[in-house]
């Protein structure tokens, strides 16, 4: 079969297939058409030269360029190409070898549309937002967390003692950064105990609820003995680093949280190695869907504010994919049962950014600060209380200038960054 | 601490340090100074404002930007900051966030220096080239392979007939293509009963030693039980798509190899998402020396000559990372005892093209064609026959238009192919 055999201008997909949109950009010297063909023949079960074996069977599972919008072209794969609950698998076809074809000069996947038969071979999210919002009895304004700085280098003293501050200035979840696992300056085994022990001792003098997020990313064994760890000392969740150690091991952990009963935050470092290119990569959004499917929590998707690139419209695109029951950015999905992720905003926030955040993202959020807390002039404490302060000031639709009349932490915090000029 | 205080010209890294080579490309209005220092920053433990907590201890964490050459950066990073036998907290940290920051428009690791305690924390290749070669008792030419073509769609049957078809023409690998894990044409299970036993067959009819890649791709758990099946029924190796399966898994699956007595043969499909773009990812030089160190056998590099992007240099270069107990490029790397992993050339290969193949690439590769032998006039075992009568006339110094005219399955592909006009 020749990539002709792959383009269907006009084909309808059925609804067991599962819909790939790819930005293209053809090598030069091909046509759009013959790009699209070689990326769904390449993807499904084409081959460069002819074969003898291509009888109606094979024919039937070949992949289908079926609508070109520009640069934009949609592919459809018959499901039985796939197998499902295998993400690895599902990768390897429609985001796989095609990234490196040379009939292409730029490939971006940008959304695919999961079947349901793909939908529901997946666990998805355990808890979903309202698990999540029950854990904390807290259903009015967004979750809060932080995570220590500097993020590597404390003792599991320190680092539980910063949690200890967080917690009792008002903050919700402490959380391990994304680089921080077991080094000999703060071994994982020490810092959950030190952690959790301070924890118990914050509920007690609150009387609220608080959890520690803590990252389990290793080897798959090694990552589920730390969870098993957390979960026997009292935890909630594990935090895994989900593109660093891959789809395979987080499906496991997925598995093996079942049972333990934990939450899941994912965080994406790494992410933007593949998909801030707009002209070649994975975009975000897939990978957000993915991260739905396998079933993460809570994910991590920007602040449109902050220190790290995320334009408004891929964040709220990815926010709508994430929590939606029929999401509709940018292709259609309905996604059946699956429970909704909780995002994460989070990269260089501090109290004073938080009416924009929540203006973008709205309450079903979590807003994690850590030089935006760690960095307030009267040290973590006051901060965790000053982020605290600005959630409340929008809730109740007061202006950050008027609050921080009578709310010292939060005045020192916006004068701190700027935001109000001191007295 | 701001970003000055992790950018230090002509620091001296330390034996224990870890040195990448970044390519950067600061963002409009930022220094290249600046840009590296707050690369170095958010990959070490920086962070966008000040915070208490700055002694010496943690500031001597810190990663330092020494050497600036055009673009090209050197950052060192103390060896304190990593988890040993982690590759994705090593990730995380060098490999994160970084990507995704404001201060750099583009921003690709080029390569990584491993110091000595890391690299001996990871088990590395148990079989690496002297040890395949041992399992074929092949040390004069290429190892030999192909993919059944069309590369899904077949039942088990048939991929099983193909293989036999394959290796009674005188190929030594079977490979599985990289979509292929158990879909329901061909279920996993039946596959592997299948084509071991058309496995034995060959063997017996020809004498010669022939193996079987299969690909084991999928959660972790799943991936053992497939990888223990493959042992039990007698095969020497397991295949495995390490980027889309993570390298957490892969680590699992090369703990539970050595206990197994496999080999495994990596598949690098999704690598050109990240590696693909000049100025933005991780190149493919640092996902081969991160291959060697999680401990792969066998590795993917492309063929400089077929239908995937793969410049010359580029090739050489990775094939010197995979291969030399001392490798110079582009970072010098002692690999200490660390095996050698055996380069597969793969993508759109022919008969015609290995002269081209084994002058860039010399005799420790193995060769794998699918439809360059599938698609031979004649079929598969003529296609195999003429792939390994190709490689013998190179090896004999003889050209192939020479060899051809007293081997007809070579003559019949160079013609099919346009390497030879028909007589």
């Amino acid at each position: 079969m020749g990539y002709v055999d792959f383009v269907h201008p006009g084909y309808k997909p059925g609804k067991s297939d599962l819909i790939c949109l790819f930005r293209i950009t053809p090598a030069k010297g091909i046509s759009m058409r013959e790009a699209s063909g070689r990326v769904a023949s390449e993807s499904s079960n084409g081959t460069w030269t002819d074969v003898s074996l291509h009888d109606e069977r094979i024919v039937r599972l070949g992949a289908k360029a079926f609508e070109t919008k520009g640069s934009f072209v949609k592919i459809a794969y018959p499901i039985g190409l796939f197998e499902p609950g295998n993400m690895a698998q599902l990768l390897s076809s429609f985001a796989g070898n095609v990234f490196g074809m040379k009939a292409v000069s730029g490939l971006r996947l940008e959304d695919v549309a999961w079947p349901k038969k793909i939908i529901s071979s997946f666990m998805g999210p355990q808890f979903g937002i309202k698990g999540i919002r029950k854990i904390f009895r807290v259903y009015d304004r967004p979750l809060t967390a932080t995570v220590p700085k500097p993020k590597v280098g404390m003792t599991s003293d320190e680092h539980a003692k910063t949690g200890y501050e967080a917690w009792m200035g008002g903050l919700d979840l402490l959380k391990d950064d994304e680089n921080l696992s077991s080094q000999s300056f703060n071994k994982f085994d020490r810092r959950v105990e030190k952690s959790f022990r301070m924890r118990n001792l914050a509920e007690k003098q609150t009387g609220d609820v608080k959890s520690y997020l803590v990252n389990v990313s290793a080897e798959t064994n090694e990552m589920l003995r730390r969870a098993r760890l957390v979960k026997k000392i009292g935890g909630e969740y594990v935090m895994v680093d989900a593109i660093t150690v891959g789809w395979s091991a987080v499906q496991t952990l997925r598995d093996e949280c079942e049972d333990l009963g934990l939450a899941i935050h994912m965080h994406r470092a790494m992410h933007a190695a593949m998909d801030r290119n707009p002209m070649h990569g994975v975009s975000m959004l897939t990978l957000s869907a993915i991260s739905r499917l396998v079933g993460v929590d809570q994910l991590h998707i920007g602040t449109v504010v902050g220190k790290l690139v995320s334009p408004k419209k891929e964040v709220t695109d990815i926010q709508d994919k994430m929590v939606s029951k029929k999401s509709k950015k940018i292709l259609n999905q309905n996604w059946e049962n699956t429970k909704p992720v909780l995002p994460v905003s989070s990269g260089g926030l501090h109290p004073g950014l938080v009416p924009d955040v929540m203006r973008i993202m709205g309450s079903d959020i979590v807003i994690q600060a850590g030089g935006g807390i760690h960095g307030h002039p009267d040290g973590t404490r006051a901060g965790a209380t000053a982020l605290l302060q600005s959630i409340n000031a929008v809730t109740q639709g007061v202006s950050l200038a008027d609050y921080a009349k009578s709310h010292i932490e939060l005045r020192k915090s916006l004068e701190h960054w700027g935001h109000l000029k001191p007295v």
